[in-house]
């Protein structure tokens, strides 16, 4: 191991912490994730900063809670001064890159006020919050808008799948018994095997990309955000993942009659959603759960064959690896679909730490119940390139693992954190909020989950005696003391925000009480 | 008066609201000053959002809260993407000028990571948050860092002062009776004139300034921000100001025994620096006050001037004015001296809006009670520049002022809120806070004024039956329910602050649920 180990930062997208068999899952097969779990540490209490794609990864790239970074949904521009990730490790002599996805969406407004060419090498980073865009494929390409330049499309038409978007019709669509094209946008087709065979699919694309960009990274340190886009929708797996799992193998949904009896107002709002509808529905379930594990099991397989070819490359042991997702995703669970809300479903997100290092030992293999959060890689990675996370304090929100890791005790974080802006959803208009009042945050310190929503009460869960959250307590207001104290904790986080970023924590150290030696002669007499 | 009125925003540096005869000043003359008033609205409960120089200045260039440019103290640069009054008013044709002081900080360190030169236009814009500095001078020019080529030392020396930095051996020292020179920075010597005739003084030279300014701009509708120095320290007039007021026309100190025998710790922290053990002691009162007063009325003369000057060029009845100022001056009340806490001395600001149209007729010499911020003229300055603040409403924080000065009723604003950020202050030291917890927080409802200190306790006044602010309610337990309602509505300001700043709230509206029409088909069976 050199001082400078290469990170592997692997993101699958709306996987969920307990689709894993290494976090509990009764049926599921993830032997290479498991094999991961067993050489590192596994967060078990991992959040993301918001349970949906764009703000969560803006918070896994910044270090910084959705507040902070201001990015609080999809497609909304990260600001072009927010640093990521790659501004951070670069400086170390890192290579940052990215292969997949990062829902990231320029700030063409900010730049053209800043006069920053999107094509020159600034511009580029700008765009691809920090990252070298060795392959950026944010996997979403309805006909609409799609790019029938896009590298995998070209690749796929290399391979004989002749179409504008190959994405959509052969890597996302399924076949009827007459070779009628089905989409996989409609969750009624998801349990036939798309178009591509396995190894042309997505993630085995991806993969191999992945490995690309390794080897042409050579001896240079870096760090690839490997960053998968399934098992996110359309939920749609090749042969032989799409038939790998049966309704025998589906947990049961996490739900109960009494949420729709008196649901809370909000999530109601979310409950009327086409997704939740169709995921409150066992048909749904049955034809999507299926295909969505078994798109995890093809994507446990290829993160074996990495490791497989990290290992004949001699640098599995070079290699600081992590496991995670930007979020999880309701399956039906709580009469819901997709994600948004907080439910450990939607909020809770798989986190597996690989340090080769020698000072890790004592954690290897090792499950840890801390309140770990999303924003914690980026001073993890920037310690690990023996950077120093602590004098960006005054940026970023997060804590480095890496104490964690070598087994160090010491004081750790009470509370975790995770917000919604839910200003673009239906909710929103069922719900008539302007578009500043949707948001919604959630705060946990492990037994107890608060949620604030804005022009609504709050919600309480007991994860100790509720684990699967089905007992909203704050209707009952026998709780109300633990919800003035979350309360009380959430008003402290927000005033905590660090938005004072243009001057470091140390640096006011040092110029504390210098006026006077600088010349500033007040109140002297 | 044109579609597109010049705009005249004149600011003093430490000026408080009450040193004007206009809002009950028992002895001060400022007639010129008392005349807009009267041709005008006079705000009598005006708030600068932050009671310093830097954090207040950027408030009112960007109508939002400290907490939200993050520029949070003197020399924290303003982050190169927030946008100012500049990038506000230029888009409408208006040619958006300094003439005097900003006290902005330019973020080398933003610009050089995105690569903007800060020679080039857009460098120089946002170096100087969004002015043209047609003449920018901060006023504070200590040797250790003086410029020798700065304008007015320049102007100076044409004038036969000869001296490296004429600013401080002339404008700003005396001379004693056998000519030695008495630096300014010391109050012992204000009560002597400066060593440079009147109409060479700052004050007269920046009023020069600006009317070579508008004499430039010509037929270009116009924002000029004229920004005076004076009355801040160095508290030094030239003659005759120097000693037109004296020891009789000194308001009492606005102070008690009781202050001092159980103060609030940050309080106490602050009585512990050097301005405010001095200013505590009558002597310096009797000494720095008379010469305060004489700057403002010199100032007030000035301003006199300039008025016959836009009068003359036929300007007057097609220029907004406003005259405000960055924060007050503490002068000893509460024991206290300079700014920084939330005194009505150090917080409260001047705040008068002369609008030459017809619409405003109704409110014309009027005194206006309602709760005025500094973030308020940024929005009130778009649309008078016919722009549309309201669209904006995703980054600007403040109300525009039209529909009051219009006397149009409605409803307005409850609070009003000022922050402190304490961090580099010896108070900070003395307290054994880390530099994240010198924070403070102002709210008030003209009635209550509440303060919320990071690690200490609140304090509260009851503005009505205690407008001289004497008596701390927090102690005596009383009044517990106002405090919670006070600390509920700051969590609430603090959750409402505009972060989300890359996208505007009409483009969410039309948004809103579009994702099926943009073909992303989630959520289908």
């Amino acid at each position: 191991m050199t001082a400078k180990p290469n990170i592997l930062f692997i993101m699958a997208d709306q996987l969920r912490a307990d689709y894993l068999a290494c976090n509990g899952h009764p049926s599921i097969r993830t032997p290479h994730i498991d094999a991961l779990a067993a050489r590192g540490i596994n967060f078990t209490r991992a959040y993301c900063q918001a349970p949906v794609c764009g703000p969560s990864r803006m918070s896994f790239y910044t270090g910084r809670y959705a507040a902070s970074h201001g990015a609080s949904y999809n497609n909304v521009p990260l600001r072009v001064d927010e640093r990521t990730l790659g501004d951070h490790l670069r400086p170390h002599g890192y290579r940052v890159a990215l292969v997949g996805k990062t829902h990231m969406k320029r700030d063409d407004e900010g730049m053209a006020h800043l006069g920053i060419s999107p094509d020159s090498s600034r511009g580029v980073l700008v765009s691809q919050c920090g990252f070298e865009p060795f392959e950026r494929d944010d996997g979403l390409h309805p006909d609409q808008s799609a790019d029938p330049d896009l590298r995998y499309n070209q690749y796929l038409r290399c391979q004989g799948y002749d179409s504008r978007n190959p994405w959509h019709d052969y890597a996302n669509s399924a076949e009827d018994d007459d070779g009628n094209i089905l989409s996989g946008w409609h969750m009624r087709h998801c349990h036939r095997p798309i178009r591509v065979r396995e190894e042309h699919s997505e993630t085995a694309y991806t993969t191999n990309r992945a490995m690309d960009f390794i080897d042409e990274a050579g001896d240079t340190p870096w760090c690839l955000h490997l960053s998968y886009i399934k098992p996110h929708w359309p939920y749609m797996a090749p042969a032989p993942y799409h038939n790998m799992y049966g309704q025998e193998d589906i947990p049961h949904a996490i739900r109960s009659e009494q949420e729709r009896v008196a649901p809370h107002p909000v999530v109601d709002a979310f409950m009327q959603h086409s997704e939740s509808r169709e995921f409150a529905r066992d048909e749904v379930r049955q034809r999507v759960i299926p295909t969505y594990m078994g798109l995890i099991t093809q994507l446990d397989d290829h993160i074996g064959r990495l490791m497989g070819f990290l290992e004949e490359r001699g640098q599995l042991d070079n290699t600081l690896i992590v496991v995670t997702s930007d979020h999880g995703d309701y399956l039906g669970d709580h009469w819901l679909g997709e994600k948004e809300l907080f439910h450990e479903s939607s909020a809770r997100i798989p986190m597996i730490v690989v340090d080769p290092r020698h000072e890790a030992d004592a954690t290897r293999g090792t499950r840890d119940e801390r309140l770990v959060e999303a924003i914690d890689l980026v001073p993890t990675f920037i310690d690990a390139a023996s950077g120093n996370s602590k004098a960006l304090d005054h940026r970023l929100e997060g804590r480095s693992l890496q104490p964690v890791v070598n087994g160090q005790s010491g004081e750790w974080r009470t509370h975790a954190f995770s917000e919604s802006d839910y200003a673009w959803r239906p909710a929103r208009l069922a719900l008539q909020l302007p578009p500043d009042q949707a948001k919604a945050y959630m705060v946990t310190d492990g037994r107890w989950k608060y949620i604030h929503y804005e022009q609504h009460r709050p919600q309480l869960f007991d994860l100790q005696n509720d684990p699967e959250e089905l007992h909203d307590l704050v209707p009952d207001k026998a709780h109300d003391e633990v919800c003035r104290r979350m309360e009380a904790t959430l008003y402290d986080w927000c005033r905590e925000r660090k938005l004072r970023v243009t001057v470091s924590n140390q640096r006011i150290e040092s110029n504390t009480d210098t006026a006077h030696q600088r010349g500033y002669l007040f109140g002297i007499w």
